[in-house]
């Protein structure tokens, strides 16, 4: 197993696909479009993507490109988000006046980053590439705000630990694979689906669900650029897509859906304590 | 009428305000809070939030300030965010060795700026701040991403225009007031829910709208953090709560949601052709 990710050792991506396989080989990468390219050309078997976070919302572009290729989701992974601020071991506060992020890691500390006096911002392609830099250019008067790990990673000291404006900072990772062999016996599906723009059209879609017992557990509407009169709907259900109900739910969706896709079925996440009591039990 | 605006002269929600009301006066403030804060101590008569980006998706802080405040949506605009890269007349591109501008704007313009060599990318905390630093300080080494509007203001030349990586960039802005007074006669109404996180919880939901025959036009789930069993909901209706049947489903669902909030309702937004042929006709 091979998980492609976007960034550099230490950023948050890596950091979730630790958690969800600890010591997991990893294959970084530049772009979200260079992780789905690892895993259609078979350079790595896994690719992870962060799908939605929740102070940011949903980062639509990685829908778009679950889209655009066939890597089915064969399972998902929930990390908290701490942002700290990193330096070299002995720079204090005083010390620093430049502090480098990736624009996402800057905007969620801004508070935090307001409340610094002549500092200069500037962003960088990751969080922990910022990291990564201020240890290899020696830089004394210089920050980087990234994750515990990548403090590790680069053997930086932590001077300010939690400092995102927002506590319960929390993305959701999905992992895409080239075969369609889920990491576990799957109970959720991801689909992504259009309707005409009609009353009671997105009654009618989820009343294939409802009737049938099956719950939602994400439901977001999505206008569609240039379509005007159509709307693309991203919807979890809390179901193995194989399950006769599901099966059928979903047979009857695509009567009168003009697009219907479903993305992966696979095994929702646990928190490691709640699989542990599992197992126990 | 005086709108406060997150942002300084030049910045998109400026230009929202502008395209809701030509000519209308402004009043800048630095955060999202502090737009509410004036609103709320009557130092502006409007406020002017992003709400929802076709690239970004819903920015979800707002959602929460509107929870928080009981300051009604009266009027709602939406804008093409078209980004530029803005320099001091007579500056190349070659010249160009630092870009300034806001973590949104530069993560929107990644790949025009991976193209860009040896350049260093410096955050601010606004697009048209960027546009008028690089004015102030007079620097011929630098380059802003800010919009069309912040160029005029500020008198910089627009050395490549578009340079967003996506095209159907729209953000969405919500207008706030004091008073529950709609600035046009109201067709849409924003609602936020919760529900019980029960099977079928979300189809009874839309079922008092569906079976009265009101059509939705946005539509959202959030899992509440620290509160796993509850969502909620963001829609926006396609009617005036005022209207006999839209406040009895109203009503309805308030017997079974433990929360329900009218956020307002207001005109939706027609582009300035439609509303020209709607006057013509």
């Amino acid at each position: 197993m091979l998980i492609a990710y976007q960034g550099v050792p230490g950023a948050y991506s890596e950091a979730a696909a630790l958690r969800l396989k600890p010591g997991v080989d990893t294959l970084p990468r530049d772009s979200f479009d260079d992780v789905f390219a690892a895993v259609a050309e078979r350079k790595a078997t896994h690719g992870i993507l962060p799908i939605e976070n929740t102070i940011g919302g949903t980062i639509h572009r990685n829908y778009d490109l679950l889209l655009e290729h066939e890597l089915p989701i064969v399972a998902e992974v929930k990390l908290a988000i701490v942002h700290n601020l990193l330096v070299l071991e002995g720079t204090t506060l005083d010390q620093v006046d430049r502090v480098y992020s990736h624009p996402q890691g800057l905007a969620q500390c801004e508070r935090f980053l307001r409340s610094l006096k002549d500092v200069e911002i500037v962003a960088t392609y990751d969080t922990a590439g910022s990291a990564k830099m201020i240890k290899e250019s020696d830089l004394t008067n210089a920050a980087a705000i990234a994750s515990e790990r990548a403090a590790q990673v680069f053997g930086l000291e932590i001077l300010q630990a939690g400092i995102q404006d927002f506590a319960n900072n929390v993305t959701r990772f999905l992992i895409i694979s080239g075969e369609a062999v889920p990491l576990g016996p799957p109970d959720k599906t991801t689909i992504v689906f259009t309707l005409a723009n009609e009353p009671g059209a997105l009654f009618k879609a989820l009343s294939v669900f409802a009737l049938r017992g099956i719950d939602l557990t994400k439901l977001e509407s999505r206008p569609i650029p240039d379509r005007p009169f159509e709307y693309l709907f991203y919807v979890d259900l809390k179901a193995n897509r194989e399950e006769f109900r599901c099966a059928r739910a979903l047979m009857h969706l695509a009567e009168f859906a003009p697009l219907l896709r479903t993305l992966g079925s696979y095994p929702a996440w646990k928190e490691p304590d709640e699989q542990g009591s599992k197992a126990g039990g």
